[in-house]
């Protein structure tokens, strides 16, 4: 058996079981996100300060996922909602099956929208559906201009685009109308914010559209 | 046949194209390094920077690992030395065999130094020997000091920490001690050196390293 045929084997079992996870939040009334990055453009930031912002308004649920360390569900854990931490222990990307076991430890009638952070990787976890509503994919401007161009299929995969880090943009070698142009050339459906986490702009914007969303699948 | 199985079958035929990849350079006395880090952190502006520095000093090779698109190897070209460009068509990391066929494409007895510049992803080209003498992680300030400790493999396998982008330091939420420290967590074997490529900060020492380690294998 080739190894072509084995990763096709992987990704159909993947899509058969995220394909039940959708069921499932569809059934409960849960709005998904897949939040997908490099290591470090800000995923856990964006997500505390949503938590922040959303606090007392939505009813929210974190699947963590990193190859080591609960670092991240640590920093989560303090808005008091729940979170699950999946170690993949090397793995470089989430699987349908390990959000499927990480469901088990959340009450799903206790939360509207869950947010599964992704393993920081802006590669592999492009393949791997979870049964999310949409992926969510953050790019920092401390990145570059051209990461669309060089790392298109997730961005092709993503429906929306957050460019982070947009306080930094004075010092840095990014252009954010060409970041903006790379994303929409590889993805003309993405809808696009600009955040920074330091100074907390644009996140009332992307807080807004996920209340909107919310509100369409509720 | 398990999973499993066929990724150990996988490693251990890369790793023995990576033993004749590495016999080769050891025959030719060509030290080779392999550049891995997250998307962004700096891999081709580093590159440039060492061309620049060592330009008429040292005679550099370079091979330029991305998912898609040629636009490093574009970068690198205008130094005026070999490049060969691998794309990888989505694949997460750059294996002993590609390269073994890119060194079909340079003239190894015109060469001292080669540059492996890998995938943008510091996950998976961590398992992945090429026959280097050793692999060089950078990791920048803008994207916390806590890397080390959530993606310790890259770091383990690594003979020496880059860390760049000193001149963003004081814009972000990342101690460089503690940043550090935890590489030094992993591997307390590791070779640090503090860049910026804006300012060139720490580039003469960084050079001069290589250098003298072109010294050792020459």
């Amino acid at each position: 058996m080739s190894v072509i045929t084995i990763e096709r084997k992987i990704l159909a079992k993947n899509d058969a079981i995220a394909g039940q996870n959708r069921a499932l939040f569809e059934r409960q009334g849960i709005f998904v996100i897949n939040l997908v990055s490099s290591p470090g453009a800000g995923k856990t930031s964006i997500l505390e300060r949503t938590l922040e912002h959303l606090r007392g308004r939505v009813k929210i649920g974190v699947i963590e996922g990193d190859v080591q360390t609960d670092l991240d569900a640590q920093r989560v854990a303090r808005y008091d909602i729940p979170v699950v931490q999946i170690v993949t222990r090397g793995g470089c990307h989430l699987e349908a099956n390990l959000v499927h076991d990480a469901l088990q430890k959340i009450d799903l009638e206790s939360i509207q929208l869950l947010v599964i952070e992704n393993v920081g990787n802006l590669v592999c976890p492009a393949n791997y559906d979870l049964g999310e509503a949409c992926k969510v994919v953050i790019a920092s401007t401390t990145e570059g201009d051209d990461k669309p161009l060089k790392y298109p299929e997730m961005f092709l995969k993503a429906s929306v685009l957050i460019v982070n880090k947009m306080d930094l943009l004075a010092y840095v070698n990014c252009d954010i109308n060409t970041l903006k142009q790379n994303a929409l050339s590889i993805n003309p459906r993405l809808k696009i914010f600009e955040t920074s986490c330091t100074t907390a702009s644009g996140i009332n914007a992307w807080c807004d559209w996920l209340v909107c969303q919310l509100n369409k699948h509720g």
